[in-house]
């Protein structure tokens, strides 16, 4: 691996990740959740990065670590032995994947149909494995999810009916809630989701079936979910890191990760180009923002090209570089193939972000 | 490469080239320029995959390839000997790589600025070679590019007064036209556009100064600014696979690229959730579409996750497969590693998207 001396010699766009911040968001959140008894499973697709995730579980009071995808449990099972992946497993040999898996690492999924259910149990089966399963409940977020008490007891019925599968517990994700910026609206919105989860919970148990893990909560809820008695595992990921977005909440998060560009032009007084578009930060979140020039903002990104408005007064030429801070970190770091570690102007690693993308059509070109 | 028998069998999400429908366009722009006297200069920017970007070359009517940044030139190199890196170039080991270039190819750069030139020329002089150059000139995209006119020439003076690069011509890209619906605007907008731009070519001329290459246009304005005398090469990209934002306009190419997801879960009668989220399809110009379920459209789209709206009689469970059509194929494809060749339900091949996000920064892995 070729290290590069300082930022001045990194090729642009890149991404940037202040390690010493890093450091210091993994152990901010170490020390909430080192008081128990909700542990800390931090979400791998926020990130992707195998530096960072080792990272993450060495700091402590880690579960396991949360997957969105099969190919990042692929990844994450070379170094950590407890996975959730918190999404649906369905389509042409995602169960059988997520059954290899299970020789080698604590793998659980979540399911909210039938269907899905009957396809990780016939792949567990078939290799003679047992693969963890938690009901996923619609908490309120509009997306998956079964809706909570009756007919979440019923899937979980059916789990613990069928061969090849454990009913570990029940996860809903308050993903509707984790960006209000108002602390009091935000703490009552993820109570109440969490009263959905937490009744599922008593009905489960209530019909005398287990319930050890309950599984919710992201970076904006984590002092709210993670307090709330019965909860037991946070899935937070972009504290890690952080975005504007996240930044605009009451937590103790630093933005800890910027895009590094080069200006490419000057074509007005009040106005630069720089290399950086969306095909490397995206702006699902906003476009990023602009801190080191005062008065200085993303105008617009277009696939190749940052246009920033600048005070005519800015001494910026073209050559010169320029740093943005991403407003959603999951899909922007996801359009890259390495984070540039570095402290101050020092460049001390290259980390590979080893799940980007769709890490198994990689293999299809060996 | 392993190649897979059918759509069935392909996991998801995932990209699918219609090969057939592609090769249609491909030969239908073909068509259109064999006419000459302008050329075509595909934009290898729209898909970076340089199994395309061979066959829009083998179809002739090409002057060359068009690229967006210096990895992709280095990747085209290998099967093109003409390339435009339609873009200024700046910043560390870029000028550098360029000059290394043109070792292998014929290679030109845009240019708005002296730090630039200066940054090319330098690079070539050390390696004794020379680098092509056209002066970018703003013809109404608020973007780069010198002002038209005595400014255009004051830089075209200056590079033809620099040792190590050629002046050859100018461009300037008319991106504020190429996605007006209504035809006889665009064709007004464009024809303004050109106006700017021609008479820069006039005044260079009028100094003595050569000014070969004249290179404008785009999938939008093909066959209007392809069509204006003076213009010698367009720089059409998105034709070749189509999108839903260039599908609406009145040109003879079909969307011959699609997304393939599996439906995940059924939350309600009237949504479905499918596994391909923004990670997956960009929704800069809009949401993907649906074609196949009648009143179906997308709602939103998540990092992982598509949420469609479904007529409650729609016949969708978890496990079934969805086909979406993307918006904007740049960015789109850019998220992916591969694409899969299919014709009918046959894949009949896995093409690399070899010069996807920054392949320099996949060999600091090396």
């Amino acid at each position: 691996m070729t290290r590069r001396r300082t930022i001045a010699d990194i090729p642009t766009p890149a991404l940037l990740v202040d390690v010493p911040a890093m450091e210091r968001n993994i152990r901010r959140m170490a020390e909430f959740f080192a008081e128990g008894p909700c542990r800390l499973r931090p979400h791998f697709k926020a990130h992707k990065t195998p530096e960072i995730a080792r990272r993450q579980l060495a700091a402590g009071s880690c579960s396991g670590l949360t997957c969105a995808t099969v190919s990042e449990a692929e990844t994450a099972a070379a170094f950590c032995d407890d996975i959730l992946i918190a999404n649906e497993v369905l389509g042409p040999g995602k169960a059988a994947r997520v059954a290899a898996l299970a020789g080698r690492t604590d793998i659980m999924v979540a399911v909210d149909s039938p269907a899905a259910l009957q396809d990780i149990a016939a792949a567990a089966a078939q290799d003679r494995v047992e693969v963890g399963v938690l009901v996923d409940v619609n908490v309120g977020l509009p997306r998956c999810g079964v809706a909570p008490g009756e007919e979440a007891l019923a899937l979980a019925r059916n789990v613990a009916d069928t061969p090849g599968v454990r009913l570990r517990g029940v996860m809903g994700y308050e993903g509707h809630v984790v960006a209000i910026e108002e602390r009091p609206r935000r703490e009552a919105s993820a109570r109440e989701a969490m009263d959905r989860l937490l009744s599922t919970v008593r009905v489960v148990r209530d019909a005398g079936l287990p319930c050890d893990i309950v599984s919710a909560g992201g970076t904006g809820t984590y002092d709210i979910t993670g307090r709330i008695d019965g909860v037991t595992e946070i899935q937070a990921g972009s504290y890690v890191l952080m975005d504007t977005a996240y930044a605009r909440l009451d937590i103790p998060f630093e933005q800890a990760i910027s895009l590094l560009g080069t200006v490419l032009s000057r074509p007005s007084p009040t106005v630069c180009v720089a290399d950086c578009g969306h095909k490397s930060c995206t702006f699902d979140h906003g476009v990023p923002s602009v801190r080191d020039i005062v008065g200085a903002f993303v105008l617009h990104l277009s696939d190749e090209h940052a246009l920033i408005a600048i005070p005519a007064s800015a001494d910026i030429a073209p050559g010169d570089r320029i740093q943005l801070w991403p407003s959603h970190i999951d899909p922007t770091i996801n359009l890259h193939d390495v984070l540039y570690a570095v402290e101050a102007e020092t460049v001390v690693d290259v980390w590979p972000v080893s799940a980007r993308g769709y890490p198994e059509t990689r293999r299809e070109l060996r």
